[in-house]
């Protein structure tokens, strides 16, 4: 199981000192859709340019013009590329034609998405290397959590292309470890906390002690 | 009944340069989603700065997050901010909100939604101020048009709230304008006109003809 840590605030300046902190305990380090709405595709580069080797996921949250705007992220770097579920058939093909073929990845991310055994069998049919179920934030303040709906995926799709987000954090990291994702994507209960690089770290080992139960 | 510019190519440079040249006869520049990932909401401060009064649309398509991406946009000088249609209702409401608190409007994009009336009414409800069928370009390469999804639209709500785009060109514009939508949206079609400021004035004249039928 693979660690995202998701960058949603301040810019790209801020970004590269989280990832400064982080970059060698980090598995897969996210430029947050709110960063690329502030400043495009310039944190993804300025991470990239530092950090060669630091797999860097691109929020991009794609839903048409699906090869122009997949290239784009990937010239700028991007080792994954973000597409929405919901997309039509031709926008998911083409954004994971243009990943592939610069041999980056793609992850459809199921927001909004209610039938997600259907959806996310088609994401599978259709190349997509990760798929994730995520709770927005917007919902995540009425209570919900994205653990029901990773149980409905693990139940639909092969473990070793799911993903999680919305709201993870150290007290509930366990329980969706437990389902052995390949990603487990957490925002601000890192990027928020008083020292990052420990909460990393203590993510990590949660992680792990689920991996070996 | 407005028309808006869509311009989905090059960077802020390119776009002020095509501004230049109609600002004074188009109803809404909209900076395109590819622009924004490419360069962030930079290409909107920049058109602004140069033209106050030219009323631009920020193609944000906000899916979570609504209240801090709407105020971005709104902050740089987007008079219009696009959310998803299919976004949760926390999200919708919190673009509602951020939007109206600075006296911006909002557009829902009904992109991916099945059940156009239902969804469409929604968007009512929750106050967004336009609501557009759109077809995606990905989709338009199969031959689809959203002039079915317009009438749906124009059937279900406010015909003043009613606004569509995808592959809108001089051969098709007197078919959507004869639904007489709030707003007509056209991108390619005039962007790679040879001469941008006649194939605005000309599709404005198709418009009027209609409007006055």
């Amino acid at each position: 199981m693979k660690l995202q840590i998701a960058i949603d605030t301040g810019g790209g300046r801020e970004a590269l000192e989280i990832v400064d902190a982080v970059y060698d305990i980090i598995d897969i380090v996210e430029v947050g859709t709110p960063l690329i709405l502030r400043e495009g595709l310039a944190p993804v580069a300025l991470i990239k340019k530092k950090y060669p080797r630091v797999s860097v996921l691109a929020d991009t949250k794609i839903v048409d013009g699906g090869g122009v705007e997949c290239a784009d992220a990937c010239n700028a770097g991007a080792d994954i590329v973000t597409v929405l579920a919901l997309s039509c058939e031709a926008t998911i093909r083409a954004v994971v034609a243009a990943a592939h073929k610069m041999d980056r990845k793609v992850l459809a991310d199921l927001i909004s998405v209610d039938d997600i055994p259907r959806r996310s069998k088609l994401m599978e049919k259709w190349e997509v290397d990760y798929i994730a179920v995520h709770t927005p934030v917007d919902a995540q303040q009425g209570g919900r959590t994205p653990l029901g709906d990773l149980k409905q995926l693990s139940g639909a799709i092969s473990s070793q292309k799911a993903a999680v987000a919305g709201g993870v954090n150290a007290s509930s990291v366990k329980d969706y470890a437990a389902l052995h994702p390949a990603i487990i994507i957490a925002g601000a209960s890192l990027v928020k906390a008083p020292d990052i690089r420990r909460a990393v770290l203590e993510m990590k080992s949660l992680i792990n002690e689920a991996a070996n139960q």
